[in-house]
């Protein structure tokens, strides 16, 4: 509080208390807890509070989705990795919950096929909620099929799609469901996208796990890993990092 | 549907009405809407679907926030725009509801002051509801009041400050509170803000009106644009735009 | 203040302003806007700010479904009124976006049918998001098809059903759904539901549009009415009114 | 699907794998799990899976918030019970985190006292985040420190207020907050409550524990029980009972 201020206040009528007590702003601080500190990383490092799933060396964090424990066999090479066609889906050792993602992917720069036989691939988060990896650019097929939905439910807010062969970004905020013992979901799944730092899911509910037929319905699990799909394209991953929330 | 999944099905005794229907992966895809093309640009250079407030030129997209109209004085310089101490407050002329925002900010590469006092801006959401800019590197204040805290509200939930001098990044996903024609808050603001790519606010809850001393409270309005505030420090921005959603 | 806490405060070392200044309550009291006054009603009487949708004599706020116009045929008697099998649905002719409902329904005391064929109605919110209603006491069917389910889309928490014959309730808070200008979806409708009295949709969010066959999806709309359901089963309705949020 | 359907399809030139799929209703039933059946009970019986906290027999739920342990000192008579001024705030045995919870409660039918010292008590929710009870009809004071408010955060969306000596519902659906565990916030309790069956807080976020003085923060707690206030009035309770969500 300034002095002044003091003065004018009185000066105006109020009582010395009110003026006093009313111009204190240490009132509104609040001192505890104190924010972690971290070291935010760049556009090719992770943040130092972050796991790192992929470092561009080898797939150590990664396993087959087939059983869970034989060695992810897709591609390493150059710092990235790519999808070995026919080799199955990867999903990492580790599990989580509630986070926060980054993933870099790129489709291949030959095109081939189209719609949803163009550079597929896919993030199944918890390895059943997928966020579509697709090259959408300049490709039609359902909207809620391409880059950057969630398949077969949520389309996004806008095509933010670069051209094959270029490297993409996928941030996301992502909200684990909950479930009650007795199996009944209590709070959906909900996630929030920027592709390529482009707004294209905003808190969007998930209605259940990604299902090719029919409706998607919620099945109850705890904390789970992320799976990558082997569409049959070689799609290219690369700067892949998660902090638990 | 495969020809060979439907002979499988059949096989294992389900009818043929059953084998067939519940196969038609078509009933879960949606065609429209067709989510708008857009370019999203890069790290340097703005959405094709934003509106660019600062093009490393000039002010022309702001006024002087004293009186609304009279031109923004601060400097513009090498592509970039700082804060002149003593001339006030600057503000956006175009208004916006819902949006989302990125901008870049830096404080003084030569440390002075210390707490609030040291490389202290902000961001005024709608005017009001403030984003903290400070240079939180290795500098104590209250935590509601670091850099990536709503002010004297949210704490950010890590503190992923870069040093003095590094230019920062805040992308920023904003609601807008919503009032009935009586005055009464319908829905409060809600935010999320990633702090050089790191998660800091998640779809926080927005108490109110900044104050500085006293509690938030929400006061009724419509589409507001953005301050930048002059707290008597020399901090600089650029590469400003957003996106209405 | 209590002087006791003064004194003890300022022996205690602290400054004058510091013991003074941090305990005047009134800086966290808010005194404007003041809350609108109503009469809250009871079990059998509207709130006073709500809009009486069925008063027990006639169908004046509603019309035939069929064009939108025409009278509903449906039969009130003694105070309620009661489902005419062929005539068709029925809607208001006010329209609304989000509200609190609050509406009372009894299905057929005499047991006829099973399944989706007892005691089958609903209550169509904008028209299009249907929540079910359904003689689910001890009556088999789907889940996501029983009573105070979302039909089709998301099961009820809990069946907190009555039997045959009696009356039972809803209590609805409903948010809107809100769109863009070009038709994409900005932000989802929502709903909570007590049936009576019990919740058993706590703010779920709604895929879309009801459908009997394939997958719900949104499509631009503005405010409208409500829809009730001739599916061909006697069932009846009283004591509704909505309150506008 | 009826076969008049398919007809109609085949002859207006669909093939009939198209006609036959996307007919089929049964791809969007959702069987499992089954919602667990309840008695939903009525306006004066608990539904059946509730925790009945005050049966109008005894406190037994129930002790004396000074030391958690001693015996909540109130009076029981005619199946209510009545805060005993002087004696101090009684809390639940049992602790809670996310729940629905029915109370009932009138304040004296003589008026005594004016604005805040009239029929004050409170719903301390998880013992910190207060609900506010107070004979607020007729009665000025801060909006936000009237029956219905988050005491010092939020006022109720109107006032729904029976007169004194009238007895009151409110029915609360609440979301425990989150902590992380260095102790920070993950995310804030959320409260929906209805007022005598009227909305007056609609998915409101709690800023943290409730303050007299300051502002409201958070603190990591795991579940806990229910508070209520002796605050010097008679204020009476009848008919509590809580959900577990």
């Amino acid at each position: 509080m300034k002095k002044q201020f003091l003065s004018a206040c009185l000066l105006a009528g109020f009582s010395f208390s009110a003026c006093f007590a009313q111009k204190d702003p240490k009132l509104t601080e609040q001192w505890n807890p104190v924010p972690p500190v971290i070291n935010p990383g760049s556009a090719q490092k992770a943040p130092s509070d972050a796991i790192v799933l992929f470092d561009g060396k080898n797939l150590s964090e990664w396993v087959s989705a087939k059983d869970g424990t034989s060695p992810a066999e897709w591609v390493v090479e150059n710092g990235i990795f790519t999808v070995k066609p026919g080799s199955g889906d990867i999903k990492t050792k580790q599990v989580f919950e509630d986070f926060q993602l980054h993933i870099e992917w790129r489709t291949p720069a030959k095109i081939e096929g189209e719609g949803q036989g163009r550079g597929n691939s896919g993030v199944f988060l918890m390895e059943q909620y997928e966020l579509q990896v697709l090259d959408s650019y300049g490709n039609t097929t359902y909207s809620n099929g391409q880059a950057g939905s969630i398949y077969k439910q949520s389309m996004p807010m806008v095509n933010a799609s670069k051209g094959p062969g270029e490297w993409q970004t996928y941030d996301i905020i992502f909200t684990a469901p909950r479930f009650l013992d007795n199996g009944m979901l209590k709070s959906p799944a909900r996630i929030t996208v920027l592709h390529n730092g482009v707004l294209i899911q905003n808190n969007t509910t998930i209605a259940g796990a990604t299902e090719f037929i029919g409706i998607a319905t919620y099945k109850k699990h705890g904390p789970m890993g992320f799976k990558l799909q082997d569409h049959g394209n070689p799609v290219s991953f690369r700067n892949i990092w998660v902090r638990k929330l």
